[in-house]
């Protein structure tokens, strides 16, 4: 509710347009139901196709199954994180239209017309194990009306593979860096592309990776100063927060 | 080195304007002296005046004074991060016009003309105590030629307090939230808020927050789709990310 | 036994009405059989219906089997936490009336009345993922004599649908709040009521997670101040230490 | 703002009482100046005396002294935590009443007058070295309004010091449990008593107690069902905590 | 080899009774094959019959058959710790005589004759869920020639029923302590007893154990002089060293 | 307060030689004042001589002195661990007669004469920089009555200087083992020597040691069976430990 | 491209022996293409007859089967680590003469001659669950040519197991050393020798091994000084290093 | 001793050249004093000059200067690393050749001529701060007998800067890598380069570097195939470990 909207309501009170109790009611519900922000919110889904989320994991079958159906009926776009296979069973059911990734575990449902900027996220990863995390990033961010471009596979073991590839890197509005093992790629390139990187860790490595641990704490300290850092195998969360930089 | 220099080069051999074995030698060093990237971070440099950066920690006053000396020579705009009292009275010495902010530890010395862009940075903070970190990225982020709003001592356990300031925390164009103990601010700003959120984990706090553990694992556990984190007390990071993004 | 019976004792051997050895033998037996606190824990398990607890995790079938057989004869109500669906069916054999909460894990037998009082426990949640843990807390506070308010998916992320449901929030005498990820929940209530708070940190989440670690020092760390901390996934617990204080 | 307060403002619209640019500006205020809560806090404040609180770690002599005039305007009760004796200095000469407990570490001044309920808290250590922590506990809850009881040094080296002090810790309403090294004596209190007990772990001890960690999960798996916990070292917040419970 | 055994051998070179090649392989094997201290631990497994250890985890059921058939050849006693059922099977083919412990998880097989000396190893343990390593220490005490005494589930929750037994427990050469979650039982019993106690702390309880971190940590920093503690689960070790004591 | 004690106590009840109150007062003292076990445990003091203990860290130089004023009415012998110089002056003062081993840290006060059993200890350390630690173990070890040996610097890293002293390592009763760094000296000393083994893990090393991390788990996962660990730098710990296992 | 290329490329344009854009074309192709080390590499691959090598942890049977019938058409040696027997049944199917290790679950795929040095690497390991490890280790150097000496089950329990095989360990050129548990074998053999030692801490071991984290500090802070570390269970990275080492 | 030595001594014993006690002592002496491997051990110390060591942390002045007296009766080089300007100045008294390098913390004594080997030890470092480090290990490798190249400041953020050095790092036999932050230097010059990498990780770096883990984590993980890592900050185990290759 605009302030404009404030004032037309107080001039329907005084214009006795409105019952008294009825205006009350209104301005009581308004700072939860119907407070600024939540209405920016609602236009920005509207505008830039915004789609509701759901997390799967610790859900069962029958409550995912219930939030998409209700969320189907308000038209939006709908994504699906960490969707099994018998999920996606389920949701097809009664949303043909739905689409899985099965390597990134995640169900995308387009409802609405998608009207991507022309700037992109580049999505660099450092090798083929990593590839469900950039999955889901890629995803997560093409659903949220963004162009992608993958860059798989120029780990730093091998780093003249990575140079090769720079130009379309460099020609990115933000950068998605998905590593495991140590992590280091995020730095390098880091050191030479200046735009905001968004780090993935994964949880692929060996043993002293501690499921993620090393590349994480890599990632932190990373000596490159343009890096931030999502959680360890956090694909949705590095898809959308590039989404929203490339949206500025 | 752009493709047109090299074509020059040649059609200088070609034409016998340059010896054969300079052309070769040009060449030859291309890769690491003249790789197209480094001359776009010149580039750049001189554009949006990028400070050159020194990191006092594990560093000599000395050693500081010596970079610092040098640094002075090519003009630019310079960040001394971590430094404490003495090496500001060093670096005094060398250059007047050295400005010191105590509180967040940070020397910096303007040899440029900055022109911020329209947009600005939000750096909101949970406590008092979380000032130095404040400090360090907003100084960081003004060198780096961007206009800056603080939002102080808005945690959590007031939340209402948060609430009077959103109108200038949503009208930046990214936001830097600094919080210590358990980083909560993160997640609930994350959750009001659709711009990019980078956070900064302090180590303010009592024992279980192990020295900013707490924080740092909070805020990378955020509920909130938007957030991305940067290393413990790391103000210089979020200041140069925040400016990366509200740059571009 | 108390001081008052003891009196009696020496009384009796004054005249003669008990054998001194007898006599001898009930003061020998009093520390570890018949101190005061095992009465009165007595008593209270009549008054307020406190149930006998089995904790299953690590024990076989036939043993949880045996160990509510016996309890079964004492007639007291009984739980068992942490119970697969092989136990449940194991127990339904020799008690038809046991309930069995699938979700939460939990099976409940109830032998006698329970008379709540007129206060009740408000169990909040972030998230779905975290409904197994709210179960499992509110059948051990159900069981114990309380009535129970679930205030479910009011995570940070979308803190506006906290704000309408706050009453009853408010209006409990003492308020559970369950979260995994960050565990930011337990810090916005802190700040909006003066309850005890008792915080529940659940091992929902993605990796650096580290299986509840960091909603356990985000809720450690809260810089709420009436917020205290149970074991990762304890809903039991929770529930057990809201009855002890809904029960004051 | 209640509701009777909004129906009055809209009569005062209605008959032009007010102008229609005021009252829209006051409905705008509402969400974040007046919400219901802030109100009731308002008034729990006046009635209960409850303090102001400073946490002085990491905050400078200056801004402590600063925060600390603001508040003596207010005219309420006022703790300052973890403050060195130089801040008490500093604030004793603008407060001559502010007292100080040196072990504690913290700054009390009591501008208004406290009514302490019938019932008390017991505070429980298991040595000497804990006593700091106790300290901070104690005159928490006292200038919070509740009466104290402490009970030191009975550790479980020697549980029988602890037998003999049985009946003055089940008298309380809210037992606080100070331990550092295992922490084990909240177990054992736990496995005695039928109250609250809130636990706070301390950081004395040996080496693998690496700074409470050992204490603070100890008390988190703690075998007895009454135990909740505080952060290491953070007597404050157990005592802000018992006088919650004490209150009710 | 003992010092007149060398000096023999070198009568005997002397005396041309042994060829002098003969006697330098002798005296080049010397330090390996036949040190004095291996001839002591030989007449020590004669005399006490000490048997042969396998640790069958992270080995196939192929590799455990061939090293026990190996071993039974040598004709000493054999425990396998570690060992499913599979293995037992496999074992149980070639040595009928062969025993299992299932809870334990522990095969033992008994060729030689065992006197145990009078006094007695006492093992206590917290928990119904403590049982497997219960079972361990006591079958690797048993085949190692120690009378035991069980004491179970007399954990911290409910001490008066550890009082009941202290009899037993003080009566003991020496007590091995097995407790879960926060471990205090080692506490407690520390403090009531003068006899060597080794505390095993065990992977039971829920979340913030983290599999056994919690017990280990809480017993290492024990405020009972007597505990000394081996490794998480480890029942064997805890039989092992119990046993060495009780045959002093 | 034996059965003959009460039986005693009732026979004068009936004879009229004690009032009924003080008999019922008695009793009720009982199981807290008067319990077997205490008394078992005065009567080992007086046999043994066994010392009371202050533990100084985290204690004033006044409490100190006062514990210890109060120590030595009771004419028994006193150790105070962890006493820095300034302890010892204040100590001195009011006991002339105590001695202060530097290295160690530790206060020691005879004033009962020691009878030590013929056996000994053992205490071996693996280098230089664990010396304090060896002298916090072997004064304890000495206050309580017994004869120590000790054999320092025989680490791992030149085995050979270990082995030139295994005889008198193997003629003790009980051997403690002191070390830093990977601790792997518990390891060999445990596959040498049948004896039990407390390990003492102390935090001299680099960087990874983590203060004594590294040699605490060294220790704890020690592939030798007789092997059992107190906490980091605990020389008190197992000079305790071992003296009770050496008057077995 | 050395310096003789690129100066017969430039006369080669001076001579208009190729067209100016396609020379330019060549040189902005140098840096990554074309490099000097690049070459190196190649050439160093046929020579000594490195292998590719394939991390199957984390990717699909297809995935691997894909990369692997690709690297078979260049005609080198191959090495796939982490290979289930899925992956080797799909393997042999497109090239029969893959080789398995079970235990190590390795395939090897020898297509070109190898001509190992006339050093060799010693292997030794302390257990027999360490074998997987050895055999990753061993399979990867023997495919990298060279002869390899495995020591099994030599560990520091029964330490006189290890000096009886000391000749072969001390004529390796490199030695590594696979251990779990405390991991003090890399320590006793650093002691020992004089060669490079490669240590491979295991996973193998007790509770709080940790999954390989004490026998990962333990090597790390080794006594001995001429030892280094690779990853948990990284028998792969020791076989490699060992062969550059091998191969100087 | 030898096995000729061994027959020759039976040869005098046969042949009465020497008495059959002192005969005898010989032979019980020799496993400890005289094995093989101390001979060689004395060898290889004379012929490369290799030092003796003193680490001189946790030692107090006296104790170093106590050992160094004893080293230079010896001889031989010595080496005393971790020693602050106190121990030097005392040092410097007794032996006036001594070196003392600030930063590195560490004295060499040279006594004896050294004569390096043709190929060398290249050291390279990321940062300033790494520089103590850098120099530890590099005056450890010279005082061994190697020439050494340090390439300093090289760090991944800006990549050039190491790519205009990859020439002198290719031409040393064996790189060592010191490195803070996240410790991706490590990986990066082991995809560059065919030769073993001792990579140090360093304590240089913010918050949740948690004192050198991150690095030491991002090393151990490292994708590239031939690094292996030393504890943290430890110069001079590097130094010592490249030293043995390079001798090779």
């Amino acid at each position: 509710m605009k302030r404009e909207d404030i004032q037309k309501l107080l001039e329907d009170v005084k214009n006795d347009k409105i019952r008294l109790e009825e205006a009350a009611q209104k301005i009581v519900d308004l700072p939860f139901k119907d407070l600024d922000f939540a209405k920016i919110d609602n236009h920005r889904e509207v505008r830039v196709g915004y789609p509701e989320v759901v997390y799967c994991e610790g859900k069962t079958v029958t409550q995912v199954k219930e939030i998409i159906s209700y969320m189907l009926e308000k038209d939006s776009n709908i994504l699906a994180t960490r969707a099994g296979e018998e999920i996606y069973q389920a949701i097809k059911k009664i949303c043909p239209a739905a689409c899985y990734n099965k390597l990134g575990r995640i169900i995308t449902i387009q409802q609405k017309e998608l009207t991507p900027p022309d700037s992109y996220i580049a999505i660099v990863s450092a090798g083929t194990a990593d590839l469900p995390v950039v999955e889901e990033a890629a995803e997560t961010a093409k659903l949220l009306g963004n162009r992608v471009e993958k860059i798989i596979d120029v780990g730093v073991a091998g780093i003249h593979r990575l140079f090769t590839r720079l130009d379309i890197i460099r020609g990115a509005k933000v950068i998605i860096v998905v590593a495991g093992m140590e992590g280091a790629l995020a730095s390098v390139i880091g050191g030479l592309v200046n735009k905001p990187i968004i780090a993935v860790p994964t949880s692929v490595g060996y043993g002293a990776n501690f499921n993620g641990l090393a590349a994480l704490l890599g990632m932190l300290n990373s000596c490159a100063s343009g890096v931030s850092v999502v959680n360890i195998d956090n694909g949705f969360g590095a898809g959308y927060n590039a989404s929203i930089i490339n949206n500025l």
